[in-house]
């Protein structure tokens, strides 16, 4: 029975994280739209839709712990409840980033623009995929899933590294520009940063399933969150 | 004897919390020193020592869950033990900034020195209390500290705002400072997000203590992390 029990709370627990990270999707999603379209209103909707990402950290924080009182796991599936409640932070952090983007957007849309967005959009693309196949390989506990998406980061970090040199150069040729430079600095940043939760993720996910805490192996990040 | 193992088994847990808090500090410390004494050593210094401080994250990871498994805490114990493993990676992650902040002081030892450094020790000082006074109220279950820590996040974010203005007009002024100024704007960002770390910390305490969830009840901050 206690086993039943442990297996649906566990489909309910996958199913809340889902559900949390589809909407953490969305925020980013809109707040790259509210910058590329120019479009306030997008900005303020992700702004505005911050709060429904902040309970859920709760809900999944409140389930764990009744989950825990009540069926009381043992072993692999205390481990995997563990792993849940280490997860959800960092898909808040994505949503935090999300509003700073749409912050960002708010004042970037008041001036004109520096240049077409091609880089950005591209950045947040592998940065949000990154989150969701991190998600998806928690969830089937595919480890080959995640360690794919710990090898991505670098793609992710390097397009950092290419906007920041170009936004640099625009800085330096006309000071006029720095405003709007740093503004996008401020966006490429967060991006960067959204790579990075992917990752910490997808190392929880690894560290579950293989048993192996690669979570700290890669001296070569580490460089705040 | 469950009850007295529980009571030695979270002493344990509060040191080894302390012990990794007095360790974060000093890597911030000497990140910050590494700057304002133009010493390279000091920064080569924090980077070497960071593997430490992530070794620290399993240690309470593995420490919490043998715990668990062990004791079977309930209701307060089973928050306090969930407290401490949500605790370690805000703590881990203020080290990753004590990291970025020497990978920038190399960068900018390198250049020729912008201004006298007085805000950013100042900032660094106030951040890194923040941490100090969330972690020992953890400890203490003290949430008067808690809410206090919490209060003082507003003058870490003043702070940036100050430095940010005056960095912005360097920049514009003479754009020959843009390198400099933008390494010195990398490392204010990290000391704010360490005083947000802070912040988590102590509203994770407020939650435990007065089994109040106010950790998103500030729609003012939400900024990434």
């Amino acid at each position: 029975m206690v086993e039943k029990l442990m297996e649906h709370d566990l489909e309910e627990l996958n199913k809340l994280l889902l559900t949390m990270a589809g909407e953490v999707e969305r925020q980013l999603d809109l707040a790259i739209r509210a910058l590329v379209e120019r479009d306030n209103r997008l900005a303020e909707e992700v702004i505005a839709g911050d709060s429904l990402i902040d309970q859920r950290e709760v809900e999944v924080d409140h389930r764990v712990i009744e989950l825990i009182v009540r069926a009381r796991p043992m072993a692999r599936d205390l481990r995997l409840v563990m792993t849940a409640i280490k997860i959800a932070p960092d898909l808040e952090r994505v949503a935090d980033h999300a509003v700073g983007i749409a912050r960002q957007a708010l004042e970037i849309n008041r001036l004109r623009p520096l240049k077409a967005f091609i880089t950005i959009p591209r950045m947040a693309e592998k940065a949000s995929s990154m989150v969701r196949d991190a998600i998806g390989a928690f969830v089937k506990g595919d480890s080959q899933l995640a360690r794919n998406v710990i090898d991505r980061d670098a793609e992710v970090d390097w397009e950092f590294e290419q906007i920041f040199r170009e936004l640099l150069t625009y800085m330096m040729e006309d000071p006029k520009t720095i405003r709007r430079a740093l503004a996008l600095l401020m966006v490429s940043r967060a991006l960067e940063r959204i790579g990075d939760h992917g990752t910490n993720i997808a190392e929880q996910v690894v560290y579950l399933v293989d048993a192996e805490d690669i979570r700290h192996r890669r001296p070569e990040r580490a460089d705040g969150d």
